[in-house]
């Protein structure tokens, strides 16, 4: 953080933040799917995992467009989200409850990538790197979607059974 | 979490840990108000930090909905997303860049408030919990109007003097 003193190093900066937080997502969603006990919930984040590859591939586009080598800085407010989201996996014992409990642990995750992904858009625009607004834009109306899917899971199934 | 049986322990695990945000937001506001250099990102921070104690009170309410003495438990996600707006007041030099950075952070907290509110709102039906209901919804109405404000703000203000 030292090092930022144009709005380029603060893109960057950021960049590489919502980089280590996807990568993050990716390793744990493997164990969310497995804990899912709802098919819906399982599907959900089958989904999303597959999606958030995609994330990872248009985010090192963007980094060579920054011209720099695509890297991580880690990210303590998804390191707490993921702790958070372990937590209930591992210590909640009836299945709807933890359901309940994962599928706001994912909506949770969605705000976070939502809110960044707009700041890196708005900050790409002022920038001038046209390739990567596309391709933030395309990332940030995935996560939307996501959102209002699991928005919807979380009135119509996963909470109706708990 | 341990402890976390019912949807009714998870509403309460959960109202806890936006407790503790919400205390940590408020505490936490005062240096952003001072760092920030735009009147309107200052003035935007101010009313911020004013809503924020009315929200806190709002959910002493729920806490007694919910028959327990209001108590927070420590969330990592919002220790993480202030301690990186932290970073940024402290480690970044430029006045623009720094308003766009903290400007940022607010934004994501913003997110992070929506997502746990939707969610409570979401468990205080299936529990029918009215009175908590019409609570925590007056909150995600402000939490709502807050980030279009800074959206607006980051379109508009900050970015473009940056």
């Amino acid at each position: 953080m030292a090092a930022v003193k144009t709005m380029q190093d603060l893109f960057v900066h950021t960049l590489k933040d919502i980089y280590y937080a996807e990568k993050l997502i990716y390793r744990s969603l493997p164990k969310m799917i497995k804990q899912a006990s709802s098919p819906e919930l399982k599907q959900a984040f089958e989904k999303h995992r597959e999606e958030t590859e995609g994330q990872i591939e248009r985010l090192e586009q963007v980094f060579e467009e920054c011209e720099i080598a695509a890297r991580g800085v880690r990210c303590e407010a998804m390191d707490g989200i993921i702790a958070e989201a372990k937590d209930v996996m591992d210590e909640v014992e009836d299945d709807q409850v933890r359901d309940a409990g994962m599928l706001a642990a994912a909506q949770t995750i969605e705000h976070y990538e939502m809110s960044r992904y707009g700041t890196l858009i708005a900050w790409a625009k002022q920038l001038g790197m046209k390739n990567s607004i596309k391709l933030l834009q395309q990332t940030l109306d995935e996560e939307k979607k996501t959102d209002k899917l699991l928005s919807e899971l979380a009135i119509n199934t996963v909470n109706q059974n708990a």
